[in-house]
Order: structure tokens, then C-alpha cells, then sequence
């Protein structure tokens, strides 16, 4: 089973997903999947972490593809937990390829996508009446793959969200104003999205990068570009009111809801 | 709390969503919303149906902000329940606006999006690599709304995800061709994803239209247009092995995991 674990928050796993998790005999995780989530699974489940962790090596895709193959041939309940939702550059459809090669059939769970979770969370909506009536979802990861084709819908398309960002958002910006993007577009950062440490900064498509830099924001963070962005002053959410941060970027969100219990 | 009640398959609300409901003094909630999740409210809980059917007088936009709000400050646990996710094209923005007018502060649970669950159901990954590096998700309904720029971005975007699409198909359909997407690119329709009664066809953004006139496909149906709609060739998921349909357009999956059944 391909299960996708949500945004962060780990009571934002579906009811499917975690208890599918209840039953799983081996599970396989990935790095930014939490850890409440896998103290759901049962006594003597096996877990084996494949995460990359940035500067470090990592199990390799195909590694992650056998072993995915091996434990279910070998008659194991396999859980593959992935961070947000397998299908969003989650390389979800990959590992069922491989297991389809393999004879072994797999169920997709999916999971919310901090895509689109994390900026609701900080009461950015990615589509709003008037304002963004569309919006696209990329990761700046693997920028140097976009096109010109793409980087002009890109800088066409009313709300961009980027994922996997942070670290390249002063090319991506870059590259979305030269195909004609205002620079004066409002742009957000959001760093932990739906977690207790989460924090936000705002600012536009112009500065949004340099912004980043100063107050240190680190992945995992979801970029958000758009119009949209300013709706967010209209929208008072409770966990606004816990907390106002000194900081005139800096809007920190302590969490998304209530603390944590699960099971 | 406004809270996204997942697809359509009432397992796929998260963790925090059930427990919102279970506390729920007030529950406004939408057509699409199952009822099995309305089960999940505690006795006495007031259960307030504000759903457009097409063809019927709806329940406004403001009476559903008034609603939500004279309820709110009455002391009441109010939750909004919505299909998929409450911040895609699902007007919580302007629900959260109205709430924050009146003084009432919101916590946003978020949900999973149909357009990104419902192809993910059926075996169609909306990123893949070397195929889909960015997607793009509009309506069909607001399709009049779409200015030459938007049409533009959408043309040229790797992959293209249309909600409320289906009676508009064959305009939306011939706006993107005009504006230079091959007639050639695969495109799939899903019918009442992640449910038990869930339809599939699959045909190119040239002849999709047609082909959803001729097996009647009807909303609620999610609309997927690029060459990630090929990948699901690839994958052989659970669910499609259970079934076989006879038509070679139609491709029945019958439910997206196993039968329901909520604590």
C-alpha cells in the first residue's frame, strides 16, 4: 500500500491511510513523515527509513523500489508512507511501476499535498473569487528541467505554488520575471507548514528571495506566488490570534489546531 | 471549523476532520459531503444541508456566511463540512472573510483535493518524472471567467486538471486546442471518483468530449488532460484488477480501497 501521510501534522493522515498503517507488517518511510505516525503501527512492525537528508547519502529509488518488491513477495503487509501525497512529486507512480513489473498489486492512499495544505494552514487560499480563478503546482528542485514553454505558463498561471524551493527560489524568481511576471506580485514562504515550529514571510516576487535568506528559512518550505497572497490579511485564523511575532516578515503560526493525540 | 471532507470517499477525511465532527454542535454541509460522515456527528447535532443541485434554488453564498456566523456567536460548535479540499475552488475564503467580519475566528482543517485524489485512484500520476514536471488546476464552470492569458498558461502546462468541467468539456476542450495543445494529448475523465460507482474514460483532448456525451458521464467528474493520462498504463493498481468493463472507453474501478465502514 502507498499510503500518503499529509503535510506534517500527523492527525492530517486519512482515516484510510493510518489504518492502513495499523496493519502494516513492514513500513517504509521517508524523512519528512512524522514520527506519532509511526508509533501507530503495530508491535513488531519493521521500519525502514529511506529519507534523503540534504548532504548526506540516501537510499537510491531503485533500492527503495526492491525493497518495496522483496518484503511483499516475501508475504508482508508493506506500507510505503510518503510525505504529502504520493502522486505529487512524490515518485509514487515509479515505485508502482515497479511493483507492477513485479507482479505484486498495489492500493494508493492518498494524502493532503502541503502544496496546498500548508498555505491554507497560514489562511492562504490558493483559489479565491476575482482574485485566482487557476493555479499550478512545481517543485524548483528540478527547475533546470522546466522549459521555456513552461516557465511562460508559469509566469502566466494566477497563483503558483513551489515545492522543494527554498534553497533555489532567487533563480526561480528570476526566471518567472523574465518571461513577464510583475516583480510587485506578492509571494509567500512558508517553512514547516502545519507544524508546531512552523513561520511565514511575506513579500513579492521581487524580494521574496532575499527575504528568505535574511530570516534564515530553511526547507521544507512551500513558495506560494500570487495575488492570493494578500487575501491573506482579510482571513483571521484562530491559530493567528496564539501568536504575533515581532518580526515584520516573520508571522509565526505555532500550529495548525489543538496538540497532537492520536490513537 | 471549516473542514475539507475529502473526494468523496468518506474514509478519506483526515484524522482531525473525524474528531472535528465528532464535536460538532452545528454541521453545514454540502451535496457532494457523504452521509456517512454525517453519522459521525453526536446526537442532537443539528445537520444544516446548504448543497446546489443543478436545476434547484440553492442555498446562497451570503445565507451560508450568515448561517455560519449567527450559529458561531450562539455559542455553538460550528463545522463547515465541504467536498475535498475547502480552499480549492470551494469559496472558503469568503466563508472565512464573513467570519472574520463578525468577530468569529476559524481554525481550517484542510481535505483532500478531488483533483488530485480522483486520478491518483485511478492509477494517474498528475507529476511523473520525465513526463509532468508541473500541473495546473482550474474549472470548467468559471471557464467564461478565463482571460487569453490564462488559456495561454493552460495550453502550455505540462499537465492540466479540470473540475467541474464536464458539461463545459467541449468548449474548454476546443479554447486549449485554439491556443496550440496537440489534439493528440491523452485525456481522461473520472465520474464520481473514489466512490463505488466511480467511472473511467480515457481519449485524447481531440475526441474526450464526444466520448463523455456518448457514455453519459455526468458531475461530479474530474477531468485530466496530458501525457501523464498514458503513465497509467504503467500501474496496475488494486482496485482495476477487480474489474474488467467491456467497453473499450470505459474502464470501471470499482472502489478506491476496501468497503467502508467508520469507527
Amino acid at each position: 500500500m502507498l499510503v500518503g501521510a499529509g503535510p506534517g501534522d500527523p492527525e492530517l493522515i486519512t482515516v484510510r491511510g493510518l489504518r492502513c498503517l495499523r496493519t502494516a507488517d513492514v513500513v517504509v518511510y521517508d524523512r519528512l513523515v512524522s514520527l506519532e505516525l509511526l508509533d501507530e503501527t503495530p508491535e513488531g512492525c519493521k521500519r525502514i527509513a529511506v529519507g534523503k537528508t540534504p548532504g548526506r547519502p540516501s537510499v537510491g529509488q531503485d533500492s527503495i523500489n526492491d525493497l518495496l518488491v522483496q518484503h511483499a513477495q516475501n508475504g508482508a503487509t508493506v506500507v510505503r508512507l510518503k510525505g504529502g501525497d504520493p502522486f505529487v512529486f512524490g515518485r509514487g507512480g515509479e515505485e508502482i511501476a515497479a511493483c507492477t513489473k513485479a507482479g505484486v498489486a498495489c492500493e494508493v492512499v492518498p494524502g493532503i499535498s502541503s502544496a496546498l495544505a500548508v498555505p491554507s494552514g497560514v489562511g492562504i487560499p490558493l483559489t479565491h473569487r476575482g482574485v485566482s480563478g487557476a493555479f499550478a503546482v512545481v517543485t524548483a528542485h528540478r527547475a533546470v528541467d522546466h522549459d521555456a514553454q513552461r516557465w511562460d505558463a508559469l509566469a502566466k498561471i494566477d497563483t503558483v505554488v513551489v515545492l522543494m524551493g527554498v534553497g533555489r527560489l532567487g533563480s526561480v524568481a528570476e526566471k518567472i520575471l523574465s518571461y513577464g511576471r510583475n516583480s510587485d506580485t506578492p509571494a509567500a514562504v512558508i517553512e514547516r507548514g502545519t507544524l508546531k515550529e512552523q513561520r511565514l514571510v511575506i513579500g513579492t516576487l521581487g524580494d521574496i528571495a532575499d527575504i528568505c535568506t535574511n530570516e534564515d528559512i530553511k526547507p521544507p518550505a512551500v513558495v506560494v506566488i500570487g495575488e492570493v497572497v494578500a487575501v491573506r490579511g482579510q482571513l483571521q485564523l484562530i491559530a493567528e490570534e496564539v501568536d504575533a511575532h515581532s518580526s515584520p516578515h516573520l508571522a509565526g503560526v505555532p500550529e495548525f489546531g489543538e496538540p497532537i493525540a492520536l490513537g
